[in-house]
């Protein structure tokens, strides 16, 4: 296994992740190759300065790679892992940063013996997609989930938390289990909660357009994430399922004893409740 | 009535709200004065140069005001209206800048006929309470809201939107019902799904504190207003309780449905929703 400076890295997926991963690995690595499916996004990726070289090949683009970074929606990821997995190299560090990881280990598992399989999950981005919005200090100080699988060796692992390093991240290893449940109740339920938001919202908004005059910071912030991409988002739920439903259902359940203490006028309750979270918020934040 | 620049103006209640607006109308009035309950608050904010008068007495605090303007929260408004009553001078125009306006507007009706009322919500504010989070450019931008009585005269509507022009936000007339419906949709439920999502949360993050780190921008910005205070939101929730009703039940099918789509795996009609969103969203912002 290569120490980071004599690696050579591949970054699958030129999006806002992939993008902003492989600016921030430049001039860290021996060499950063970008794999895009359009040559168009290859060149604005090269002019930009975020990668050494570019491919739309997979096969080329991870055939003499050190290591593999997938940085694509997940389901385009499980696929990648079988499609690529012919062309990898011995001791090549296959790692993803796909936002759920049950599945994704899954596929890792069946890679070749001789492949070294880390799943990764950086807890960063933005509400905006794409390479335009790729910027190489987005995974500044920024928690980077690291979920080594049973065959995964320790050098893999090791070197796995110096690319999380490297580009300014903290490594936080967990099994994918935990990870899905926390990120499910973190990262998916804003998600849900604030695209059901939007969603109601609709009823004022289409009635009389004024009403958008009203929304102010408070509606913008807790409404920003239902303008995440739509495949990313359709991946990150359907390869959660079972743990969306569940913060969901623990959600509605919230919801529903609110709305029992508003129709019982059952002010006592309230105060306690929105205390009791108040305090959690002021904690976390 | 008095023009803005010869007005005495008496502002009731020296928390975020109340303490930004009255540094924000030194200077454009001919004198601000502060009430409070502490003469602690009083001092600071006279220190800060916020108000130019302060005094504990609500009476003594109307007594020669030319325009009133409640601060506190919405069932403290309501006792206000009632309590100031006997003390307020012909012509004095009476505001207020709490988040319902329904019950509010009921309470005004009752006041004597010389006097104007006039409702009043700024679309401002932070997570942060207290006079110590007061700014007098809070207002800057942002729109107003006005909500004149049936009885209210033009000259007193003009000088509401006069006092908010100067303090830097654009006024916007509405009726006490429609101002309900719409912040129902988009301020008070951001903030009932922003409250549900950290009690929600405690289920992982007690289980283990280390979830914590997993906590990113996404659950920061959508959790924020679950950090409001609590006295201000529970007069609002309360004061408004059908409306929020409503908009919670509107919420939770939406809710409903996306589980739905997720049990079903009908990943056709969970893109077409989150498309149709997040297109809304970008619409917005």
């Amino acid at each position: 296994m290569k120490v980071l400076s004599e690696a050579r890295i591949a970054v699958v997926g030129l999006g806002l992740m992939g993008g902003s991963l492989a600016g921030a690995l430049r001039g860290r690595c021996r060499q950063v190759v970008g794999v895009a499916r359009r040559r168009q996004t290859l060149e604005v990726a090269l002019a930009a300065g975020l990668i050494g070289e570019g491919t739309t090949s997979l096969a080329d683009g991870v055939r003499n790679a050190d290591v593999v970074i997938l940085a694509t929606p997940v389901r385009t990821i499980l696929q990648q892992i079988d499609e690529m997995a012919p062309f990898l190299p011995s001791d090549c560090l296959v790692m993803d940063l796909g936002s759920t990881k049950r599945a994704v280990l899954a596929a890792m598992e069946r890679l070749p013996p001789h492949v070294q399989p880390l799943g990764g999950h950086p807890m960063c981005g933005k509400e905006k997609s794409g390479l335009e919005a790729a910027d190489p200090d987005l995974y500044w100080n920024c928690t980077f989930i690291l979920v080594p699988l049973p065959r995964t060796s320790p050098e893999a692992l090791a070197l796995g938390r110096e690319i999380v390093r490297a580009v300014g991240a903290r490594p936080l290893v967990l099994d994918a289990e935990r990870h899905d449940r926390w990120v499910a109740f973190l990262s998916h339920l804003p998600y849900a909660l604030s695209w059901a938001l939007v969603a109601a919202a609709e009823e004022v908004l289409t009635a009389d357009p004024t009403a958008r005059e009203v929304a102010a910071a408070g509606f913008r912030d807790t409404s920003r994430l239902a303008a995440s991409d739509v495949t990313m988002m359709v991946d990150i739920l359907l390869t959660n399922r079972e743990m969306v439903l569940h913060a969901l259902r623990a959600c509605r359940n919230h919801l529903d004893r609110l709305a029992e203490w508003l129709e019982q006028g059952d002010e006592g309750a309230l105060r306690i409740a929105l205390t009791s979270v108040r305090r959690q918020r002021l904690e976390m934040f």
